[in-house]
Parts: C-alpha cells; sequence; structure tokens
C-alpha cells in the first residue's frame, strides 16, 4: 500500500477502506508518513469529502489512538448510578453554559463526564473559565477521576496529549494548511474525542452564526447530520441543539467575568438567552436519561433544582473537590478584578440590531481574555460586560458595554472593535431566537418524538 | 503574508496576485515554506485551478528560478542565422522523433535549441536514446553549447538542477501527493522550461492516448489551450500538433532499438505513422521561421532534405560533436544488442484492431528499457519490435512483436504484457490517423491561416 495511491483515490472521490484509512492514519502518527502527504489528503478530503462508513472508520481510528476515559460505577440498578451524559459545545463567544449546566446535571442526578478545551483565538475555553478560581485544576488520574465522580457526579479534564493524540497531530497539520474548513474533518475531529469517552448519551451545542466556526444554519445542519450519523454508527445516544452565536451568549465575555454570569444563573439572576439555553440543555438531558419523561415534567424538574439551591450547592462541591475554594462562589466579587473599567456610551441612543461576536471575541482577545496564539498566557480578570443586547434599547449617553482590562493602552482598540461590532438602528428589532433547532440520530429519536408533541 | 491565507485563497477558488506567488513559490524554493503547505496548495490546484494571468506568473517564476539556456548568433540578417525551433514532446511510447526531426530541422537551415530529458516508467526518453550511442554526452556549459550549434545547427542539453530548480523540487511532491495530474500544474511545468530557453518559435507534440499522460483529446485540447496561452503571454510563438498515443509511434520501442528505426528513416525507410509525424513537423517548421511558404513548398523542401542525404548527414555531424562515432549511423547494427529476443506469435490470424501502448512501455520496462524508478539504470539494447500495427493482418502462426532482452527471466512477463495488450478481430481494421489537430496562440496564427488552406 502507497500513500500516494489513497490520496490520489480520495482526490477521485472515492472511498477509503478501513484497511487503508489504519495504513494512512497510524502511518501519519508513527511518523511514517509524512506531513505533505497527510495534507495532500486532507485538502483533497475538503472537495470530496468522506461517505459515512469511510468517517466513521477514520474517527475510531483516531479515538482509538489514545487513552479512553471510562468512569466505573456500581450495578445500574444501584439508587447512586447515574446516566452519563457527555457534553460539548462547538465554541462561541460568552459561552459559560458547562458552568452553570454541569452542577445542574449532577443535582438532576445525572453524572457528567466531560473533556474540556482551553480557548484560542475569539473564542473562550471552559478549563480557563473554572481555572479563573484560584487553586482550581483539572484531574487526569484515572483514580482521581473516579473519587471526583463519585463525590460530585461530574467527572471533568482538561485535554491531554494522552487523549486522542492522532487529532492533535492532525489538528495542527489542518491548522496551518487550510484544511480546517472541511465538514467531515471536523466531524470526525470532535466525535473521536467524544468516543472516547464512555457515556451514555452526547449532547451537543452546535453554534451558529457571525461568533461561530459554522456562520450559516445550513452548514451547522450539514456538520450535525454527520456527527448523529457517527453517533449511530458507534451506538451512541445523540441529542444536538444547534444555537444562535450571532450576538455573545448572555452579558458577560472574559473568564472570571463569565464565571460570575454562570453564579448569577444558579442563583437565579440571569440574561434572558443563557436562562433559555442552560435549562433546555438540562431538560433534554434528563429526558435522554428516561425516554418517558416529558417535556413539561422535565422542565420542572430543571426548575426545582435551580430554585431549591441544589444546583448552586453541587457547584460548590464540584469546586471544593476540584480545590477551589467555594467561598467564590458565595462570593464572586472575591474573584481577581481588572485594574481598569472603561463605559463604551452611545451618544444618541437607539435599537440594538445586530451585534459582531467575533468582534466582541476578539476585542475580549486584545484585553487580554484570550490566547492569539497556544502558549499566550491570559488575564483572567479581563473582559468586556455587554449591559445592551440585540432587541434591547441603549439610551442616549449611556453605556451598552464596559471594558475590564489591567492592560490600558489595549482600551482604546478594544473600544473601536465594540463600536464597530454593534449596529443601532431607531426602530424596534425582535430578539433573536436562542435554540435555532433540535436534532436527534435514532438512537435518539424516542425522545425527539417526545420534543415533538 | 502567511501561506495559509493563500493556500485557503485558491482553496476558495480564488486567483493569487503575482506578489503572494513569489511569496510562495520563492518560499518554497528556499525553505522557508514547508512541503506540507505547498502540497496542500498544489492539491487545492487541482481543484479549483489557476486562470491565465495567475498561471502566467506561475510560470515565469518557476522559469526564473535557474539558468536560462541563450544561443548567442550573429546578426539576424546574416546567412549564416538560424530561425530557432523548440521541440517538445510531451512524452509517449516509441517516440524517437526527435532523433530524425533534429538532424531534419538541422538539414533545413533551421536552429534547434532544446532540452532533453530521461525516460521514466513505461516512457522513453530522448537522453538514454541518444546516450544508447556510445560516447554520446550532453554539453552542459554554455561555451560548448555556442560551440555545438555554430557547428550543427542544434544545441541540445540534458536537463540539469540548475534549469528551472523550483519545477525540479515541485515536481518531486506532486509526484508523492497526488497532484500531478492538473492541467495548470503540468502547463506551467512544461512551459517554464520551454521559456527558459530562447527561441523563435516552441512546436509542440501533445500525445494523446492510452500510451500517454492525456488519455482523452478533450484533456489534450484544454492543456494545449493553457500552453497556447501562456506562450502568447510570454510573447513566444507557440504551434501545437495533438498527435496519436493509442498505439506505439513507429515499430520499435527500446534505446538503442529506435536509434536505429530513427536512422532508417533518414534512409528512407520507415513506419507510416512515424513518417508522416517527423515530415508533418519539419514542415510546420519551416512554416513557422517563414509564413510566406506554402504548405506545398515546405513538403517539398522536406522531402528534399530527405532524399538528398542532407539530414541523414545532419545526423552524423550532430552525432560526432557530441562525442560518439557516426558509423553508428551508417551501421546501427553495430550498436549494442540484445542476448535474447524472442518472437510473439499469433495462433489463429486477424488485423489488429488496438494495441495499449501502455501495456508495450510497461513491457519494454520490465525487460530493461525503462526506469522503474527514477534512479534504476537501463540496458540500451532492450526493447521490443512490433511487426504489426493497427489495421494491419497478422497471418496464423507468425510473430507479431519481437522480445530483445539481457534478461532471460523478463520474457514470459512480458510476453503476456504484450499478448494482453493487442487485441485482433476478423475484420478490417483502418488504421488511426496520427496527426489529430494542430493549434497554434495568435503568434503563431498566421501560420495557422495558411495551413488551413
Amino acid at each position: 500500500m502507497r500513500a500516494v495511491d489513497l490520496i490520489e483515490k480520495k482526490k477521485r472521490g472515492k472511498h477509503l477502506t478501513e484497511d487503508e484509512l489504519v495504513f494512512l492514519l497510524q502511518g501519519y502518527l508513527d511518523g511514517s508518513i509524512p506531513d505533505y502527504q497527510m495534507s495532500a489528503f486532507c485538502m483533497a478530503v475538503c472537495f470530496t469529502g468522506m461517505d459515512e462508513k469511510e468517517l466513521y472508520h477514520f474517527t475510531t481510528i483516531m479515538r482509538d489512538s489514545g487513552d479512553r476515559i471510562k468512569i466505573t460505577q456500581g450495578d445500574t440498578n444501584s439508587k447512586d448510578y447515574r446516566f452519563i451524559i457527555d457534553k460539548h459545545s462547538t465554541g462561541g463567544v460568552g459561552d459559560k453554559t458547562s458552568i452553570a449546566l454541569v452542577p445542574l446535571l449532577s443535582a438532576l442526578g445525572l453524572g457528567v463526564v466531560k473533556l474540556t478545551g482551553k480557548g484560542l483565538g475569539h473564542t473562550g475555553g471552559t478549563v480557563d473559565k473554572f481555572e479563573s478560581l484560584p487553586g482550581f485544576v483539572f484531574p487526569h488520574k484515572k483514580d482521581k477521576l473516579n473519587a471526583m465522580f463519585s463525590t460530585t457526579g461530574v467527572a471533568m479534564t482538561s485535554y491531554s496529549d494522552t487523549i486522542v493524540p492522532l487529532d492533535k497531530k492532525l489538528y495542527g497539520l489542518r491548522d496551518v494548511t487550510a484544511t480546517v474548513q472541511s465538514l467531515p474533518l471536523i466531524a470526525s475531529s470532535i466525535m473521536s474525542k467524544k468516543l472516547a469517552v464512555e457515556s451514555d448519551a452526547i449532547l451537543l451545542d452546535i453554534k451558529v452564526g457571525n461568533g461561530a466556526f459554522l456562520t450559516t444554519l445550513k452548514e451547522a445542519q450539514e456538520l450535525t447530520r454527520i456527527m448523529l450519523a457517527l453517533g449511530s454508527q458507534a451506538k451512541r445516544r445523540v441529542l444536538a441543539v444547534l444555537t444562535d452565536m450571532n450576538q455573545p451568549l448572555g452579558t458577560h465575555v472574559g473568564n472570571s467575568l463569565e464565571f460570575a454570569e454562570a453564579v448569577s444563573f444558579l442563583k437565579g439572576e440571569a440574561s434572558s438567552d443563557f436562562d433559555e439555553l442552560v435549562r433546555t440543555l438540562a431538560s433534554y438531558a434528563l429526558q435522554l436519561s428516561d425516554s418517558s419523561l416529558s417535556s413539561h415534567d422535565a422542565t420542572h424538574a430543571v426548575e426545582r433544582a435551580l430554585s431549591s439551591g441544589r444546583a448552586l450547592n453541587a457547584l460548590k462541591i464540584l469546586v471544593s473537590a476540584m480545590g477551589a475554594d467555594p467561598i467564590f462562589i458565595d462570593t464572586p466579587n472575591l474573584l481577581a478584578k481588572a485594574k481598569y473599567t472603561h463605559d463604551v456610551i452611545h451618544d444618541t441612543g437607539g435599537y440594538v440590531r445586530a451585534i459582531n461576536s467575533h468582534a466582541i471575541g476578539t476585542a475580549a482577545m486584545t484585553l487580554g481574555a484570550g490566547r492569539a496564539h497556544k502558549n499566550a498566557t491570559i488575564d483572567y480578570s479581563a473582559g468586556i460586560v455587554l449591559h445592551k443586547k440585540v432587541g434591547q434599547y441603549c439610551k442616549a449617553n449611556t453605556p451598552y458595554a464596559t471594558i475590564h482590562t489591567n492592560d490600558k493602552h489595549a482600551i482604546s482598540h478594544a473600544q473601536v472593535l465594540i463600536q464597530d461590532s454593534y449596529d443601532f438602528v431607531n426602530q424596534k428589532v425582535s430578539p433573536p431566537p436562542v435554540i435555532l433547532e433540535t436534532l436527534s440520530n435514532e438512537l435518539a429519536n424516542e425522545l425527539a418524538n417526545e420534543l415533538a408533541k
């Protein structure tokens, strides 16, 4: 077998067999197939794609290139047994969903096993948001994860070199060869990591819009369809929610700012879009674990977990188990604060018609909240608070956003980016929907039918 | 400027500017842009192509990456001044055209300046065919080429690392990344080398069929159109002849066998297809040099150069000038002979309907006449003589081909390949045309109009 023939086959739009993909991918991982052949192969995939079977093999070879994560639980009939949800977001601006959702799911009696990533470019990462709590450390060893799960119902770790190392190597190559944008390659990259984690169901939050890597609904639907099919082939229940990223999620952008916003939600105070998204995902997770549960009952269970303070308490337990002081939950004001704040003001007033989330994400990055490149350090306290979102009215001479930073030289550039990202009009504007669409694979169809009722 | 952005641009089907191509190609040559980015770029080109302007820049940057070849002649009005033709074939099986054409053009008072290549895979190379003469050495130094030209009217050299080194590096990468088959990349590879040689006109022989890398007329027309446009932009007159390669050219395949066949042609004995092709190319070359010359007069001039023995004599002069003994022209039988010959016989008799030239070329290679890989050594005496070509009748129990080799273990496999490549039928079959089409760019249009009369 020769790599050049496999590249040629893919270039012609033919489908590779499992053996051929093993030869190519394992060869790439062990170095016998060089970068220049793999990049040509990836570019050919960008144009000719992969069929379902081929992509499944591609994804499972990726999955099997490293360690698997499996939590040890007792019997499925024991009262302590938790149905395990793996929740994943494709990433956006202001996406602090996991910080609120993970403890909420735990409070609902569900288990969460989850790999989290760091932020890069204009999007933040869950790792950084949690690590904005002094002392918070993600466990990596198997026994620590098991212990964490039995204490908190949550086993959450950050990506390491031993989890799907092939994806890490391949993504590094794709990043510099303009081959990131390929739906099958994106799907296999995400799903190989989901399948490396043993879970009962996968809950995908697919972000769509100017702050996400998927900018159109059509593209997002296509990627979702591919990921659902991969889930089916791997006999994994998958439910995907396509959600709006044409404005940042919630009001806070930046690590400790977002952590504080998630805590506010658990305390019953939150912006409506973030509130709706977290509650919806939690209800779906409940229904994935129990298909006999009605949508109405699931919604009520979520409401009770929040209003009773159980979800907030679950976050305290989680934070303590991971080495941080739960006092930051009671008093998020104790988190690191930026030295400078600066209001961005609108002179004449108007309705917010649109907010370019990519520009907001970039502004937050320049303020110190994100990484321009992989090895950049970040400032947990930096970020932006958006006082006005799409559909809201900003009065003349009042601030619609506030900049937080320790780098005063960054303020003026960030202000320009924020001003440019906001579009004000005189006419009333309806706020956009948060949930655009819900899709599931056949294994979760029973639930989907239920949701459609 | 970043290579990844240029790859992305090409992936999206956008056109790169001259500056961008300089950045990419010079960066690739000097090593600042790695193989894996260049291979991804080439694969993107395979799918999205290049427009005329872009391809012209791409080609001239390639051309300018190394030495140029320019022959010094006196005044264009002096009686010794020769109009310089650069003749190029895209390569096929049994293509010994240059061995006959080059001295014929010289005998017609034309100059020939030409880069020649070695054989690879199923196709032979002019370098090897000339070097089958003991002592024959291609000159490389400028003064030697000038001296050769003033003695013979011919300056012929083989490719070296200093001529278009970028093409050499890029072709090596394309070869292992399945990016050879791309018309713009093929066109720029050929034309960068044509443009590196100063000539008054370029005569292209584009082979089409199962023994050529272009298998369909449509593809060949498209490649030709691209090369003619490149010639126009470089203000170079280009005339292209699309010729049949659905059977080997002439009767002999293999280096000294082909040399002998070319000599036979110059002595007035040759298979009709080879005879027609050489005479046609020579007439066109004459008309390129003098647009007032009618097709009829050109044909006659060619006939006189052949029948007078002037063309044969020109080959002797050429061979002597390049270090070989002209006795091999008088008596080609003195050339190295293979130890073994083996006839391939047909049991029942029949008309030859088709010959797969790729299989014949591969058979010749396995007999020792060609190179399976770049560094393989070849056996000049090995090859195949085809006694019957398409349209001819082979009687029962008579040979239609004879194998020549020094490796007796190779005979049975070659015989099977030859048998499989011949298709016999009972009905009469017309021999296929040799010249399929003649095309020229606007600078040679005057001639094309003349030819159409």
